[in-house]
């Protein structure tokens, strides 16, 4: 029997991802200017003549622009079986984008009403200008030579790139987890170019405990020889041991303990008995994370995720606006606000949602907050899409109605 | 001015550890006799005449036989300031035992009443025979020839050693974590020689997350290309990045969120600003993972952390003693029973404790447990000692006083 077609109602359908090049360099935090900048994205639905429909749409940790539709293209790897389907923090098993349920007609972002853009982070190793890029000074791979980002470098960026564009304004930048944190970047940096964030499952700051899996997971890769100080392009040998490591950590963190112990419990692979060894699986959760891990490093670049991993390490909007007080980093915030927190999110749990929510009220801001409860961690953002729809469709409808 | 003398009150002073080595070979679960076999031990109190007031103290993933007192001899890596205090699951920086807080006159296993023997573990790598001992079939270190071990098998070989001792019966099995585990497969292998158990901070079968923890922490060992399958003894290379990763995710693990946000929180290595370096630690909580780490590989054994944390994972009460049922597997106990928990240990919750107590009330057998309100997370059964103290010694004077 051939394969049924996919089923493509509220779809965006099948798209490509587009380049531009900015035309001058972006001055970063760390003083140094970043030259030359392209930028993959894609964009779904279509601009209205007055371009106020505009929503920028924010990717997380290990995502790319492909967040809606059908990869003309699909990546390698996404022709594997198994527990593809559950790599859904970037393209997933079948093409499809990583934020696919949450947009297209009739979704969450709405392309029947919105003009959705989607890029691929600076420092992203999925088309944007990251340290596998060429160095024009050195005509090889940045490597270690990549500047040290951070979650404002890349929205500048963003801007730079939406000018490019012709867009001034944004009728939402929406986002999880670092998407997020981008979505807050934006409504302080540029608060007359926002009218809405929508930040899910996100933080003014990471939680010590995310600090700490954020190190491990970095120093995971850089222990591994084959990283080679960050200059492993070209050498033949890429650092998938410690990539590996670093991603089944990330994962663990994702979910929730509950979420595990119901999706494996403690089942065996092979259901007699255990075969005492130390190098092969033994329980289903083990195996599983070797899966995630060959899976991710086939798609992923290790350097990239550094400085991603880096940059939201340091994200602290007290800190950076603030002089370590969050409300005064949130007092020139003019953009609507809406928080969606999920209650078995450990790493960014519903109480750094609160203490966002807490402070724009403080301040008169106009907020919306809700916690889903939802079993899933941190990976609610992602999957818990059904929930989430119709609070950001209301939400973003008040705005298009001038509410 | 000269150091002051150490506050021994309470303490039961300077020990060695001593050795015997067993007469013949012990059984393995894996079908394999292992022989020779040397323990590694200490002993604190007197024993009675009567022999009837042992207690067997069981020490967790990477502790050793030096429970409590000053080492005569101090391990090298003692010598070391800053964090030292903290690495308190195995011979701390003081050259003080890992539950020194716990053994001597007055504690709650108060020497003055019990005779308390502490072993290294089967497998061990701190004076027991384990994967870095010799190998008599080929005169080098075992390596991965050492036979993958189980919780069992190191409870067959305690009482292997105990009757070396001329110790037939135990007043009490006592432990947290692994050392849990242990106390309830004496309970069940030996019901007619345990009076009573004391188990910590422990479970009847590691969590799935905690499955996966341990997963990881093994993955990042086996992937370090200086473990060499193994085999790594005599080569000059040992595998401490592996190893450092490892612990830095144990770590994390036995701690709460709260309690690494009340020590920790976000602060900055240098209080001025971020540095932009993806190599250096920024935060605080980033150079501390670093100091565990450093300090962990310089007194641990991979192979050692490989095989117990292998053990620990497959140890599940149900599956080798009920058929998938706890209650069946408990079914023969009759030890009283003592379980300690704490509200924040999210490794070792407390909802597992109390499934061993459901499970055992429901059979009527005599059974006590306590969910100790504490901020540390799993370290809780380290650090709380003050509030397991009465708890304990109440326990263990009813078992004397033979009510």
């Amino acid at each position: 029997m051939a394969p049924s077609a996919p089923n493509t109602a509220g779809s965006v359908g099948t798209v490509d991802t587009q380049f531009v090049d900015l035309p001058k360099p972006v001055r970063l935090e760390c003083g140094r200017d970043l030259y030359p900048i392209r930028i993959a994205y894609e964009t779904y639905g279509t601009l209205s003549p007055a371009r106020d429909n505009v929503v920028l749409v924010c990717h997380a940790l290990s995502g790319d622009a492909h967040a809606a539709g059908f990869a003309r293209r699909p990546p390698a790897e996404s022709t594997r079986d198994g527990f593809a389907a559950d790599d859904r923090d970037g393209t997933s098993g079948k093409g499809l984008g990583w934020w696919d349920g949450m947009i297209g007609p009739g979704k969450a972002f709405d392309t029947d009403h919105h003009y959705v853009v989607s890029t691929n982070l600076l420092g992203g190793c999925r088309g944007t200008t990251g340290p596998s890029s060429i160095d024009p000074a050195t005509g090889r791979p940045y490597g270690s030579g990549f500047p040290v980002i951070t979650v404002a470098d890349m929205v500048r960026t963003q801007r730079a790139f939406l000018d490019e564009l012709g867009i001034a304004r944004l009728a939402a930048v929406a986002g999880g987890s670092l998407g997020g944190m981008q979505a807050f970047e934006w409504a302080i940096l540029y608060p007359d170019r926002v009218d809405a964030i929508v930040a899910i499952a996100s933080t003014a700051a990471l939680q010590p405990q995310g600090v700490a899996w954020n190190a491990i997971a970095r120093n995971a890769i850089m222990a591994d020889p084959a990283w080679q100080g960050g200059d492993y392009y070209g050498t033949g040998r890429t650092p998938d041991a410690g990539m590996g490591i670093a991603r089944m950590v990330g994962h663990i963190t994702y979910l929730s303990a509950k979420s595990l112990g119901d999706k494996f419990g403690r089942r065996l692979q092979f259901s007699d008995d255990i075969r005492y060894t130390l190098r092969e699986p033994e329980f289903e959760v083990e195996n599983y994370l070797r899966y995630q891990a060959d899976a991710f490093v086939k798609r992923f670049d290790a350097n990239t995720y550094l400085y991603t991993s880096r940059a939201l390490t340091y994200f602290d909007l007290a800190r950076q606006y603030g002089n370590g007080r969050l409300i005064d980093a949130l007092r020139h915030v003019s953009a609507r606000t809406l928080l969606i927190a999920f209650s078995s999110d450990w790493l960014y749990p519903p109480s750094c949602s609160e203490q966002l929510s807490d402070a724009l009220r403080a301040l008169g801001k106009e907020v919306e907050s809700h916690v889903i409860d939802a079993p899933y961690g941190h990976d609610c953002f992602l999957l818990e899409e059904g929930r989430q729809t119709p609070i950001i469709q209301e939400f973003l409808a008040r705005e298009r109605q001038g509410a």
